[in-house]
């Protein structure tokens, strides 16, 4: 018996459990973890289910479920819960975020398989290549935006990547790479989100006295900062910071919240519900 | 269609999510929530299933699943879920757990009828009778401990209640009512625990120098501040505060754990595993 | 001997501890606690003395700093540490926020002395008069509202009132108000400031998906929810979180949010930087 | 001028802060931060002074504080700001701490010159050398224990190593290093202590049910797990938690924790007063 995990989306109405459960038991399964969420605003149905079951079996039970009358609209999918989500992680010069990506992937923490770190700079490549994966320059200019953008699709498709994490990636990404990325694309933000958009929000932060600063990880999408929230949170400041501290604070913050979201990900306790996330 | 709360618990085995399911399908009763666990120390089961359904339908859920071979050595339980729990409140002379408590079961936060307030003092009833509610007193001493709990049995089965919360009360119940209450009864214990058991948590916490104190919410048990724990929660403090501020800011956590630890057990969300809560 | 606080801001240079310190050794007082923080943004220098002195020597103390060339354009003040805030509550329909006062003055909790409750409606009045307090009702319309100001700021002055809380009080205060209150009128703002100005700030949190939700204190100034922030909270909430249910939730970051600014200003930890608050 | 830091412990009495800023003014030094604290229990008197100064003038300051009728029983000393504490790192297998050290003073968020990594393993040593520092295996039996700590001591002293921290090295030290090392060796220790002393904590946090783990830096002495704690922290977990998992969720706060206890340290703003920390 292998462990899978079955993720489902689809209208909400009665019998959705009982079809699914039904179609387990038929071939032994065992349900391990089960989530749901019925969420009123989108009349969407959402369901988590860890079983253990014969690999043989798993395309009977889709088969099952894709025939039920309860579920319609769906989007199924399937997984081995060993099998780790493919991701390519962007940086530019800071490396807190992807130090503790690299670092977590390598404890154990995080089921990911990194197939590459692409950077618009040096300064992480020893970092990288220390942990012995392949690093990348893409540089970045405003003249070669279009090119620089094309090759990293190639990197994605290339290695079929089922993430991209920027980790600090500094270059906003255009409506083109945004929408080829929809949906498996995480960024971090330095700043509790909606508070404190665009550039240096430490500094708006320090500008408008809050006495918290926090950190949110979002999908990307083509709205700068606007994407779906997956993950946030905060830590306690006093006047007596100045920004540049409060930056050094914020790290911390940033990387625990990243990781965060990229392991929600990773084991596909994410969906999306109009422009807010359910996280199981 | 009346919305219903069940929660079940029995030997975990394959089938029992299917059984559940296709019991409630067969009535076209539509699950809202549901929530499971399997404990694998124990190898018991838990769930926690909200759903919809006409009244007269629950009794014949109820047989299907009972005579389900799937699911053995159970406990199976269904209530309306706007049924509230008769809950009984026990103080002595700090009032802060019992004024939280009251005013969040007038303003709806809590879904608990108090049936009444029982002390050992007279402190607290002017606060009692203002929310127009009956307040008891019941004196203990070394001489009269026998008779004061033999009166407050009579209470509990005469009112019937459900709940009975210890928010501070300064007594130390016999085994023999420990055992009356076993499973419905809750205790704020006023540190983290296990840490700082028995007398003057706060002082003791001050002479050791910890840098958070906190509150314990657990069920009560004829092993002093060892029973299940339900709710814990912690504050940051410094080297400055002294043992009495300790005493004053702790207030605020007694009271929070404590009404997290209520609403949960009023809302079926508790189950016990060995000496562990399950909390959904 | 008796306690006293002393606050002092001024402009920023050498000397000014030890005038303060010479001028307290002079009388023989001793200091007990001392904060001190210079506001390189503003160059302003901010300090907090508490010191045990003769009552009949602190007339003294202020002349030797008065005259010290250390100190420029200056705020001093001294008073007496069990001098209470004399306080003023508005508020509307929630009474969250005016019970946790009340709790917490009654409890000794707080170090404010409440002259009375003013609300432009009935609900509050039992609660208030519970606590033997005076209730004043000031009803407000569009028509009205100029003579609700100018009844309520009379009643500021005939009570001599320090602080004023808005405890929930759902009226915006017109600019003539708000200079009249300047530095001595705090507000509960139901957001974590600056992201969900303005009203429904649970309703835009829930459409945004946030992953906390929280509060802030702050001065009461012209520009609606700009006010300097004195204190703030959040609290995790989850996808499942309907908007009713974060409005419940975020009523105990609220209470404990304003609670902590009120006993901060009253006592003496707040000063005003530009628009940004030294809270000791 | 330069900034200095300096740090006072001497009995509690009257005009102890006009004697230190006195002396500072006399040498035109400017005071940019200070913290004080008078400990009631043990009647000693804190100070923390960070000022600007000619470095020629640093002992004219101190042979002036030094002859103060104030001022007695005292432990003084002065640095400059900018002045590194040296710091040897111990290690077992485990890395997390260690990493997050070695990252946070590479990246100058910790204040320290780390003179070398010493382990009882080789695991680590990859880890170290990347990081440019010198690595020595010191390994430890039950009969070389003596041997190796002389080699430790040896190197510490050749080293002039102002802070040891153990960052999840698990050896005992004897009671004659712990002395060597009094007040100048940091250990984490992976629970909430008091709770939890000894081995396997997370696997007594799983059987105990808590609700919260957390971690706690401490002074070494020769009463295990009982030194002076100077930080702690907790994080929330849940019943579904196995104990494998709560080791992963642990290793988050145990590198937070010591790394905020160094810090502090290397800042020069903690301070032993009996068996409690004063943390400025």
């Amino acid at each position: 018996m292998a462990r899978h995990i079955m993720t489902l989306t689809c209208d909400d109405r009665p019998g959705i459990v009982a079809a699914v459960s039904d179609a387990l038991l038929k071939v032994d399964a065992n349900i391990v973890e089960n989530q749901q969420f019925s969420d009123e605003d989108t009349n969407l149905f959402f369901m988590r289910t860890v079983f253990d079951a014969e690999s043989d079996d798993v395309a009977t039970v889709l088969t099952a479920i894709d025939s039920s009358d309860a579920i319609e609209h769906q989007h199924l999918a399937v997984r081995p819960e060993d099998e780790r989500c493919r991701t390519l992680i962007l940086v530019s010069k800071f490396d807190h975020c992807l130090l503790d990506l690299l670092y977590r992937w390598k404890s154990g923490d995080l089921p990911i398989d990194i197939v590459g770190v692409v950077s618009n700079h040096e300064d992480c490549r020893a970092l990288v290549e220390y942990y012995g994966l392949p690093f990348t320059l893409i540089p970045v200019t405003a003249d070669t935006k279009r090119d620089a953008e094309t090759e990293l699709m190639k990197l994605v498709e290339a290695e079929d990547v089922q993430l991209v994490v920027l980790a600090r990636y500094m270059q906003i990404l255009s409506d083109w790479l945004c929408e080829q990325l929809a949906g498996r694309a995480i960024n971090i933000h330095h700043s509790f989100l909606p508070g404190f958009k665009g550039a240096k929000p430490y500094h708006q932060a320090h500008d408008r006295g809050v006495k918290l600063v926090g950190a949110s990880a979002h999908y990307v999408t083509a709205d700068l900062d606007e994407g779906p929230i997956i993950e946030q949170d905060v830590v306690r400041v006093t006047h007596a910071e100045t920004p540049s501290r409060l930056v050094a604070i914020g790290r911390d913050v940033e990387r625990r919240v990243l990781s965060n979201a990229v392991r929600a990900h990773a084991e596909s306790r994410i969906f999306l519900s109009g422009r807010r996330t359910i996280v199981f």
